[in-house]
């Protein structure tokens, strides 16, 4: 039974509620953590951890989704920013680690208004393909149909389609919008995309071939999205939402199963680890790969909606570095602040409710506490 | 259905909300931006944008209400603040920039004793006037009889009565109160009037004839009127109800329809946005413009309220500047903190709601979370 | 109908609220604050303004109960507090005013381990009654078979018996307890006695013949009495119910009125309003005439609870001192804190929702916000 | 009726509370701190004081499991930790108590390191027997089985399996995992087993045979447990669950009684009152005797979880030491943050409503609030 609250006269509302406000508890059965398996598959593709890069110049970089790669996870990037933009974006990055925080946005609208280079687009993505990983690589729908053609003959796996509110029907009155269904019938790719915040949001993109759905707000970070344009997509129950969506869809489509895939905000191995309890197939992660040792950011994180030219809406903040890439996915963690061993953290939970697999966790019992922490 | 609650045996109270505590969400489609009309408009008077400067002397001077009415807002002058009790405010108003925290509120009840002279509201309104843009200065209710004549006199296309809690049947020993209704029918000016919390208070002052309604308790910041007198009008709430009086009034009067005008309190972009979705007309900004560069508070911000004699309910507070009204209002935005960039906040997040028009924005769905932030 | 939840299998609990999770809102009429009167009476003494003074070292010494009495209210002297236990207790309240935060739970044990003096007792009274304001004072349960006759041979108009939870029928294995019942039948001098948190406990009382009904844990720091004792009375539902068990005494006393008198823990302007539209007939303040200028405490503040020798349920605060009891009560205030002006708070509050009294006041409609502040 | 929410569209999560959310209040009766009991049993086994000292190095020592047993509680032995991991830890201590916070848990990780050895174990268990207190010691389940036959040969009263999530249904791939009934049907010793965190969990627990059940997630810092692994143990509910399954399960055994225990995460005597008002026997305490002056910790505390080797879940915390062990139990208290006389504070709670003994305070009623605070 949908919670619907009066605001007030003639206005309701659905109460909705964060990863924050739930919680897994374990019951009669337990496993060991050894026992559990993390493998997933969107498409063709396999993975063994169920993490996927963002496409962010703070985290994935060409040699980070390589590395992201080898580790079983799916490495994104981000086609649209610095690495397109620069032949070599060493100093950019540099120049966004070390700036004061009154002075990081302005400083990200001018370095992201260098134009994109197709022959750049071309050459990251060889680089990918070249050193024997999944190849996946990401645009925003306003600009999907004047680069992707560069992008599939430069030869990727998986055709990532991202930004804050996508939808199967955008309408327009000064340009012919892009239309999904049929962009995605005609290319040979599989394509995942997203974010989108509702049943009906997710539905309507399942129907238009997609491989893959994520759920959000492409990744902006949540206090910003509700700060600046009074948008919220609370993440339990989205992620509750579009797993429905995946279970109808699946029947009216005669068993075509599409991923759930969580897109950002979560920051804890705790949020991670809930995401599948509500429903999720995988997570992409910003802020967490973003505080490994070798990512682009140095110690700083920030998304492209950061970049925006009139209406920024996210910061570069700063962040840690905890550990290698590969100790924050799979440990050991040094910390107990759910930063490090996101896999350990998974494993251990499933087992302590007695899951094997992901898609069984799924239906993990979940209890609501009345604040978030 | 009315949440009732049971706050004790025999008293319950209505469950409210704020803006705070309540968003939007994206669904099926989605727009352009540039696709979005801000219009908007109060009797004959028509606006680019719905944005009202709240008559409050730290961000209405006669040359700032003339900058926003060029924008396509409405400036409001408050016809007993600095401007019309001093010659020349310029002194006054950099000994309250100035001032220590701790000095400000005696300084504010001293300032504000001086008597109010009706040769400067004359004066100040000829200066609006003559500037071409249209031409609106406010009142209190307990001053109006005074001054009205000096106001209408002196040529304002719209009169603004604003206090704390405005009622239709105002109750006096010991004199005459004004009676609104006959004082707005034998007005040729039409009046804007408020702040009204309630669908009853809102009717009435709708039945009285008023041209618009302002929502809120007088600009009061809310948490001083809660600390100070236990008052709280919740905005989500509150709005919702009084669009809801606009819609019962509209069918009572045969087709008269009374724009509902959020009285501050928003704070961020995010809030002004849902405004809307709440089913507002337009917004009444104090503190959003007090951050302008050229906004007379001079990075300082405080309401009438807060200089009363006995009873002060506000303090002046310290405001960042952060940019050019115009900034502020349209952009471009070079923070990430909803404070710039109020229109195209609103047009993107209708656009992601896939609305084009104000009156349309209203029926947005909202959810609700279980937390405000 | 009481919000019954489940806490647990097989143990609900009721929702409860604070004062701080409710407000007023104006709503249709409104009045001006001097029209409205704001007297009330307990037994056959009757007073301009609903203000006790609580029965605290920290505020009520022999002098402010009498300027308190002056100024239209009631001062209590604690009979229990240094000033019956020292002849001359100035040295002992500059020590505690002058104490390290650390230290001064220690001293405050060490300070009230003094014995009582019974001449003192009758000193301190004489010196009120003399003064020509009404005399009360304070004892514990524990304490008045002890001392009640000397407090009665000193000639108190008002006794006051308050504890943190006190009961009508109170069971020892040691000692014979105080029938309260047959003590207040017996003695000449009207009783108020509290604090009581429940309706059935409120009832209680009344049946014993109390003239006046405290209601809280006996002026306990809220967060004290929950962080100690596990204990809570959320005052808006406290004050609700025992003044619904005031109309039920009523009735069944064929209409023996017996005041509700709320003890403590409101902080602010805010708070004391709200306390008079749940119910309340008079407010017993204790920090909030602390921060008075000829306050004992000198910018410090405690309860008799925080000097328990084995179990201190509360501590000695630092308080700002911020005018004098006069402007605390009635004005003019010169801050937007809520800390002055209570009765100018008050009248402008019951003026903005149109009542004229405080009997009426009662009815004041309120609402509820998800949370306090 | 259980409180069951939609989070999400098929997705419905139970509403939980905490202890912080719920609260006693005092009604009708009262009574004599001095004339309450709480004494309570578990198996053959009877104490003057329902507090057990948690298996945690920072706190339990042989020497103070000696001392808490002769001031009537019941102290447990980690039989996994440093007392059994070198033949002095004495230094290992030290570098605890010094180690800075961002060394600390490195450091956990290192000494824990070092191989249990069995002689250790017999020749602590002696030290503690020949005391002549009660002797109890823990191991984790896994590894229960290597080293369990030490522990009974060296002659436990009673011995205590804890673990985050101990389930009597463990499950492997890799190994015959402990069959917990089997286990202590063999044994000659009671056993006490937890941290259950459901009615479900904990009625299998006692029909495996167990003396007492740990309600929780074995010490667990609650705010760790759901940082990091997403799951959490509303302690409210849990009790109250948990004694529903006492109350059947005696049915079902035909009146075997096993007392509940509540593991950890109270934090002040308020919380250690209203664990028992909600349905337990017994509380295991952690951080409440590290803050003794001779717990081991010296004024650090840390549990077990936090030095896992690749998921430390739990980091070592400063804690303020404020008295003799004795003072914390049973006072003199010279604080108000119910750090100090646990014991004082229950008494005088269980006598506010009107309770004598511990098994009847279970039934007190108690209230809920909207905030935990």
């Amino acid at each position: 039974m949908t919670q619907e609250i009066e605001i007030g006269m003639g206005k309701s509302g659905r109460m909705c509620y964060a990863l924050d406000d739930v919680a897994i508890v374990p019951s009669r059965r337990t496993r060991d953590p050894q026992d559990v398996d993390t493998t997933w598959q969107v498409d063709a593709y396999q993975f063994g951890i169920p993490v996927i890069g963002a496409p962010m110049d703070s985290s994935m970089s060409p040699d980070t989704v390589i590395e992201l790669g080898k580790l079983g996870g799916l490495g994104v990037l981000d086609l649209e920013g610095l690495w397109t933009r620069y032949e070599d974006p060493t100093p950019q990055l540099r120049m966004i680690a070390q700036a004061r925080d009154d002075e990081a946005t302005v400083l990200l609208q001018k370095l992201y208004a260098e134009p994109i280079k197709p022959e750049l687009i071309t050459a990251r993505i060889k680089q990918i393909r070249d050193a024997g990983v999944t190849v996946a690589g990401a645009l925003t729908p306003q600009r999907t149909q004047e680069f992707y053609s560069t992008v599939v003959d430069a030869g990727v796996d998986l055709f990532v389609i991202r930004g804050t509110a996508v939808s199967a029907e955008h309408i327009s009155q000064s340009h012919e919008p892009l239309n999904l269904k049929k962009f995605i019938y005609e290319l040979d790719v599989p394509v995942i995309v997203g974010g989108a915040g509702t049943y009906r949001a997710a539905m309507h993109l399942m129907r238009t071939g997609a491989a893959g759905v994520l759920v959000g707000a492409g990744g902006s970070a949540v206090s910003s999205s509700r700060t600046i344009l009074g948008m919220h997509v609370p993440m339990a129950t989205a992620i509750a939402d579009i797993a429905a969506a995946r279970k109808d869809y699946m029947e009216e489509s005669d068993g075509r199963y599409v991923p759930v895939i969580v897109d950002g905000g979560l920051g804890t191995t705790g949020n991670f680890v809930k995401s599948f309890a509500m429903g999720a197939d995988a997570v992409m992660m910003g802020s967490a790969l973003a505080r490994a040792y070798e990512a682009p950011g140095q110690g700083t994180h920030w998304g492209r909606e950061a970049t925006h030219k009139s209406l920024p809406r996210g910061r570069r903040v700063s962040l840690e570095q905890v550990g290698t890439m590969e100790q924050i996915l799979t440990g050991p963690s040094t910390r107990a602040d759910g930063s490090m061993n996101y896999i350990g953290a998974l494993k251990r939970a499933m087992a302590s409710t007695g899951y094997t697999n992901l898609r069984h966790f799924q239906d993990c019992p979940v209890i609501a506490t009345p604040y978030g922490a």
